[in-house]
Parts: structure tokens; sequence; C-alpha cells
């Protein structure tokens, strides 16, 4: 089988995986819809008793070559849309991001991240935007996981600060990027298993001294 | 003729080109030195009777592909080099922008500028690398001279303020940047002409913004 062909399997499986939220899920304050197909997304959503306080959402190009109503339907019951910067460009037909970031924010999602991999992230919420750096690496050992290890880090850091700030948004962009640092340097989920709570804390302090300037210096 | 021919019909000229130094010019504290062939380059350095205090170079592939040994040369008599990701990939042979950083340094500039359009650019100065943004511009209408314009405005803020510390390297950067935004809003030098030092001011405060994050804030 092609790789078309293996997607379109998949893609017959999802679309038959009728996704059961157990009951002690059910009042989850923040749901991170991972890349699946958007109708099992859309259920999830559907099948909660109430609203969490965030509903992110990851999704990739496959979706809008063969299922783009479904998709938008989807992306407009969102708080967050995390997509890559090619992903922000096919779903909006813009190649402009702040032209993209417009259009896609304005067909739900009032918060958008647009990943750009070794060039970093953009946060667009309400009229701001935040340019997250990406740290530079040596090596780039192996890039899976990567997108999902964002998610992870900065739906993380949002459930346990519990804060949707702008300020806290940025925070939590700088955790999953720090995050994702660590995904790429060993194979598959080997570097994330035994990472210690002061690598985090050294690679956060990498990133700050990363992107640290300060203009409020008078010229002489 | 080709654009290949015509090139080697400009480096003819441009080798014949005798860069005198006016009487004037002669104790001037900062070079920059604009993307000619690197004999004239270093020409210019050889004709001053006092080393500035700061000599950058700008180069390009053209000079890789045709005239490497002159080109590495003139880059280990000069204190910066600016160059974009794909030419420092040339430079050095190597993909990651880290190691690439290394080898270009041990050529000889204590100081590397690394330009990505609008990814930003990196600089990188002794074991220390600051990551600049780029705006994210709604549009791009002409490109052209975005690089000279950075370095104008880069060598600009360091003329003026005589300060060649890492901080002050990084406001070059952030000035550099706010000026090339500039720079392509519109036709050739056109925005550059009647620009306001409150419209500068305005740029660089968005610059601020946009990088702009606080992780001294405990978590909850």
């Amino acid at each position: 089988m092609n790789s078309r062909d293996t997607l379109i399997t998949e893609l017959n499986v999802l679309e038959n995986f009728d996704p059961l939220v157990p009951e002690e899920y059910q009042n989850s304050e923040y749901l991170m819809l991972g890349n699946l197909s958007p109708l099992v997304q859309s259920t999830v959503i559907t099948r909660l008793n109430k609203r969490p306080k965030l509903i992110a959402m990851d999704t990739m190009n496959f979706w809008m070559d063969i299922a783009m109503g479904d998709l938008e339907k989807t992306i407009s019951m969102v708080d967050l849309l995390i997509i890559n910067d090619e992903e922000a460009r096919q779903l909006s037909g813009e190649y402009s991001l702040v032209k993209a970031a417009r259009l896609i924010r304005g067909m739900g999602p009032k918060i958008l991240i647009i990943k750009k991999g070794e060039h970093g992230a953009l946060l667009f919420v309400k009229d701001e935007v935040f340019f997250a750096p990406a740290l530079p690496l040596e090596e780039v050992f192996d890039p899976t996981g990567a997108g999902d290890t964002f998610a992870g880090g900065f739906m993380g850091h949002i459930a346990s600060t519990g804060d949707l700030s702008f300020e806290n948004l940025k925070r939590a962009v700088i955790y999953g990027s720090a995050m994702a640092s660590f995904c790429v340097e060993k194979f598959g989920t080997e570097r994330l298993l035994d990472l210690k709570s002061e690598e985090i804390s050294s690679r956060i302090e990498r990133f700050v001294r990363l992107a640290d300037f300060d203009m409020n210096v008078l010229v002489k």
C-alpha cells in the first residue's frame, strides 16, 4: 500500500472509532484534542457534560485535503488551534501568516498558535502577537513527536496554573517549546522519560537568555 | 547575457575597481564592508591607517562559488560577519546553524549575525546566542535592500552609542531588524526616505512587545 492508502485505511479505523469519555474525565477543565479525524474530535467535545475552561486542538493538512467541512465545524468549536506554518497557509489560503491568522481566528478559535519548527512559534491572542524563539540546536536527532510534546508542555503549564491571560499563554508556549527541544534530542520519547525538573528549569533559563534584550537604555 | 555572465562582467568591473579611501574617512571608527568582491573589501581594510573599532562585512554565495580563497582571507580580517542562513550553510558546509556558527567564527570574526529573513536573526558573540524576532508582516511589498538596511540600522546604532557589549549588539540587531521591516513595506528605498524618528521608536516598541515574556512568576 502506498502512504495515501495507508492513511485512508487508518482513516476508516478512526471514523469507526467511537470516542467514549470515561466518567472520571467528565469534569476535565482542559481538553487537548490530538490530531485525529475532526469528527472524532468534535464527538469528544459534544460528549462532555460541561465545557472545559480551554479546548485546544491539533490537526494537519491531511484532514484539510479530505474532510474540510468536518474540520471547519470542529475548528469553530474550540478555543485554541495549534498548527504549523504550512498548515496555517493551506487552511487559510494566505501566504502571509498575519493574514492567515486573522482568517483562521475568524473561523472560531480565540487563540491561535502557529509553530514554525526551528524558527520558533507565533501566538495570536486578541490584538496581540508573541514570537517565541526556538532553541538553536547542535543537532536534531529525531523530530518525531515534537509537535505533540509542544502541545503537552503547553497544556501542562496551563493546567497547572489555571491562568489563561496572554502573559501566561506566552509562558506556556515557552514551556511547550522547551519540552519539544528535549524531544528531538533522542529517539521517540526517550529523552522525555527520565527528564528531571532541574533540566527543564535550566532549559527554560536558556530560552529566557536567548530572547532577552532591553531597549530601555538611552542612546548616548 | 544570462545572469551568470552579467555577474562575471560585474565582477570584472569590480576586480578593476581600486577602492581609494578619501582622507576624511581615514579615522572612521566603524567600517561596514558592503557585498563587493572580497579583494575590494580587504583592500579597503589594508588602506586604512588605523584599524576601526569594528569592521563588519557582508557577503554572498556568489563569492563562495568563485572566490573562496579571497573570501576566507577577507573574513579572517573582520570582527563581524553578517550573512543569511543559506550563506552560513554554504560557507561552513554544515546544516545546523549552531555548528555553522562555530566553524565560521573559527575563520576569524568574533561576532556573527545569521539573518533568517521572516524568521528573524541570530547573533553569536562569545558563548552567547541571541535570537531576534522578525516582525510578522501583513505583506512584504519588495524585499530588495532589506539586508543592506539591516546592516545600516545595526551599524548606525553601534556608531551612535560606541558600545560593543553583547547587550548593545543585541539592541543593534533589533534596530537593524526594525529598519529592514520598513524597507520591505514599499518599493526600493521609498519607505526609508521620509521615515520619522517617532515611527522608528514605535516600531522598536512593537519588537519589544513581540518578544517579551516573563518566566519569573511562580507556578501556583
